[in-house]
């Protein structure tokens, strides 16, 4: 499968492509292999050129965007030009672009008569949020699917529309049983040691290793040929004992839901104090559904002030070790704990950067502190030549984990 | 300019191409036009085939990935094929690896060898975090540069070293003169609407208007002809004076850093009480440097006990309008203003779902306080049918929007 995004837009560094990211990790799930991805300008020449090339290597193509009513959207004519068919007037569809505008109380403006034109012999994707129909069409046995470029719109079609279609008539090759290990807070060297009795093993097979570290994380992709499961389940075994509680999750999980997961097993409740990491644990932790259930709340600390006032972090503390120090971090959790009536309080402080730092603090270093009802603990971090955003994420990602490995304990 | 990532991983949606991105925004900051963006396999004879398509368009290449000591590496092979030279040995590049593993400490490994091989008469950029050199090779008057994938060594030999040779080598030609206009809070049409006047002047100069909706702001962005800066400065102009308050920024003005702007401008400080939006607000304030100056802190408010507790909420305001509601959302405003001894409390309070909402507030519905020295105000906010983490990051940048705007009143 390719897939080819169009828009001038997308050139410009001004607009995120974050549909073909969509389109990548949908398909794969389901078993398609991907071969190529291009972004390609709002011109007729150069999306017919990359549909012509894309059906010389791909069997399956998905184009997106340039199905809109104006002279730049050429998505339409391109295709018709590729596979060298007319476009076709469509008047089921010319009605209901007319009967979009109806409802909304709105005139139809001329111009939109474009989008009822489709590639003839085209099947039309309908589309419940916007006027710009999806096309199928095959050619040779190959099949080409054009779908708008607003994400919504996309979204909506692809999964409802486009899915069913090609799964039914276009079933994916399962080639590979893949499965993604997840691991926090060991960087790519320390997973090879660990997995190296794991490679020398698999080295006859023919499984293939992929590491991709992801902002405080390592991905580790493990890939099987379909025609040697047990292969792939001795490995994965294998993998998870080489990983032991390295591992946080599989697949489709994350950390923060995976914290969550261990915080409603043994019932308990959350509380969290962020200085440097300002609000982005509490944001991890927030994206998860449900997590009011097992979240209390949290105190961003960001003066001292806040740290005395709403944390209860004496004074002296600040004065003698300063705010970024192991004191003043367990001090933090204890104190959100405290406040906010939860059974486990967790806690950050540190220098993000660019500017600030102390001698034996500098920028980059976190102290995490962690406070339950048995103990308070900490944690010392340093992430040193990283940006601002870049600690933010590590220092969250890696209280999460601390957090995480004493859950497990916990419950084990 | 094309450029062409190399990487299986890329295309199995494990792994964000965060690399192509950087390059795009860096590259057209620059001045120069990209013409298409590749993703493509490790595998030889597909990234020959990307380079010399890519030699047919544009006159320069960057390829990014393939640059390691493995035989997945394949990069080098396959400039070197593609402007048909061979590889040639380069002690120097040998010397500079075998010292590298030597200061770590470490020995040589023999596969290393392979990435002291570049294309003949090939440029080699130097690679201060790794062992991969970059490639600089030119044919028959094109450039093609070749860089490793890990992001940082990328980043930085980009920036310090192709950087400069390009500018030098191979100077953009200006062909546009670009400005992006940032809005939140209100959408296309309402944009469309306010521009109308503006299009219609604009229609017989060379100006191209482009609209990207952002996660609830929208980014209009204007393009003049070089050639024509007197009617870029007039367009500009006028869109400023269309947009009127509604224009919160420009090019890399961010929402949080205007409000910040704004805050540190008339010496004001903030405090923020987040519900549904679980400390998003707040990791978007504390992701702009400084922002410790005028930020107070926080309190992530996910339990009503924690609304009551902290915040001071009446227990009687959540028993009678429910904790998804105005009165609750400006009790939430005062409360962290009081709580934090900051000038202005921002609040939020809504069901992000996909669970949860009443009858009166289904999921979607966010309410948004503000409290001041002189008022507190509140706004109601409604995204039906989206996703949780969409609605809380909608929500997010219109509690910030709404700071912003009245700000801007208190300074005007």
């Amino acid at each position: 499968m390719e897939i080819i995004a169009t828009g001038s837009e997308l050139l410009k560094g001004a607009v995120e492509n974050t549909t073909t990211p969509f389109l990548v990790s949908q398909v794969m799930s389901w078993g398609y292999e991907i071969i190529r991805l291009n972004t390609v300008r709002d011109n007729l020449e150069e999306i017919k050129g990359a549909i012509c090339d894309a059906l010389t290597r791909a069997e399956l193509i998905i184009v997106t965007g340039g199905l809109g009513p104006t002279p730049d959207d050429v998505t339409r004519d391109a295709i018709a030009e590729s596979i060298q068919m007319p476009l076709e007037f469509r008047s089921e569809i010319w009605e209901e672009i007319q009967s979009f505008f109806k409802k909304r109380g709105r005139e139809t403006p001329p111009s939109n008569i474009n989008q009822a034109y489709l590639p003839y012999g085209a099947l039309a994707v309908p589309n419940a949020l916007g006027t710009a129909a999806g096309i199928i069409v095959t050619h040779n046995s190959k099949i080409i699917v054009a779908l708008p470029g607003p994400p919504e719109e996309l979204r909506q079609m692809f999964l409802n529309e486009v899915k069913p279609f090609l799964l039914r008539n276009f079933p994916p090759q399962i080639t590979y049983l893949t499965r993604c290990f997840k691991v926090c807070g060991i960087g790519e060297t320390v997973v090879l040691q660990r997995l190296k009795d794991v490679l020398a093993e698999a080295r006859n097979t023919s499984a293939k290793f992929s590491y991709l570290p992801r902002g405080g994380e390592v991905h580790i992709v493990l890939q099987v040929a379909a025609d040697e499961p047990q292969v792939f389940s001795e490995l994965e075994t294998k993998i998870r004992l080489a990983l032991g509680e390295d591992l946080y999750g599989i697949d489709e999980e994350t950390l923060p839901g995976k914290v969550g997961e261990l915080l409603r097993s043994i019932n308990f409740t959350l509380g969290v104090a962020e200085s440097c990491t300002g609000g982005l644990i509490l944001n991890y932790l927030t994206n998860i559904p449900g997590s009011s259930d097992y979240l209390r709340g949290g105190i961003v600390a960001y003066h001292n002030e806040i740290k005395e006032r709403q944390l209860g972090v004496k004074p002296e503390t600040l004065a003698e070790f300063s705010e970024v120090s192991s004191n003043t971090a367990m001090e933090m959790a204890a104190g959100v704990r405290r406040a906010l009536g939860a059974d486990i309080g967790l806690a950050t402080t540190g220098f993000a950067g660019p500017a600030g730092g102390l001698p034996d603090a500098p920028v980059g270093t976190v102290y995490v502190g962690l406070s339950t009802p048995r103990e308070t603990l900490f944690s010392k971090l340093f992430y040193p030549g990283l940006g601002r955003i870049t600690i933010k994420s590590m220092a969250a990602k890696a209280a999460l984990d601390l957090l995480r490995r004493y859950l497990i304990r916990l419950e084990g």
